[in-house]
């Protein structure tokens, strides 16, 4: 981006800035998750990381599938939003000991990345469908869909996690 | 924060990080809403970020009635999360000279503000519920329910302006 010169000048500018800009998240959230795995202790919340990272490798070549569509080389642009999701995670992480509050701190983290995603991804929907890439849609919707599945299944670990601490008291 | 100890041992201290985390946020976005608000064209969105700054400023309230059923004074946290959203939605406004694109970008920042919050008060109130913090959650509960309603009015206006603009062309 030029300091002194505007450079997004149109819906299509704005639409490839957004897709670069969820393509550095998607990436960053790929460098994210195998060290939520290693904190995790509930096996469910594991293994739904594991499973995520597997999707959002998907996510990262759906992406590029976009690029491609668009005639364009993949290129990702700092994200200062994603990168301040991740080091909020980090941070909070870094301040918990017991097992069972970090799980819940995970799981919280976790859902705030995929808000991120699921909103910026309701976005680049929008707009391709506006601007005629329909294709470009279609491939946008698989990855809006499969982070709105996982925003659900880490609100079910939550909801479980509080019925198992419950049942303990 | 201390540096080398882990603050946080129970899910109380972390509801309570967590309070703190989305207190500093919301305070930070009634700063970001009149620029926001001096920024759009439309008159419905410049509308709808003039009402949902009093909202906000609603919230904050609410969120220090729940600080003092605490039993503690309000205090906000660093919240690299949201200092990074609105970073990165000023850069982008600042990117874009052409008032239509520029509420388009506007109405996809305020979107990503947002789904923090949303994320933030659902885990706030499912935790406020585990600790047996009723009254708090359901405070929590109404901030919820007005971020979504804020939320599903801004896709109801990005949408409508991609009718508006397909209906120009």
């Amino acid at each position: 981006m030029g300091l002194f010169s505007k450079d997004i000048k149109s819906m299509d500018d704005l639409f490839v800035h957004t897709l670069q800009d969820i393509y550095y998240a998607e990436k960053q959230i790929t460098k994210a998750l195998p060290k939520m795995m290693e904190k995790a202790s509930n096996q469910q919340l594991k293994q739904g990381f594991e499973k995520h990272l597997k999707e959002t490798e998907g996510h990262v070549q759906n992406l590029e599938q976009v690029f491609q569509k668009m005639d364009m080389q993949p290129k990702g642009v700092d994200c200062p939003a994603i990168d301040g999701i991740i080091e909020e995670s980090n941070e909070i992480a870094g301040e918990v000991e017991d097992p069972q509050v970090l799980d819940a701190a995970l799981i919280a983290a976790a859902q705030a990345v995929e808000h991120y995603e699921i909103t910026r991804y309701g976005t680049l929907v929008t707009w391709a469908q506006e601007l005629g890439h329909n294709d470009c849609a279609d491939i946008l919707k698989r990855n809006l869909a499969e982070e709105k599945a996982t925003d659900e299944k880490l609100t079910q670990l939550a909801e479980s996690r509080v019925n198992l601490s419950a049942a303990a008291h």
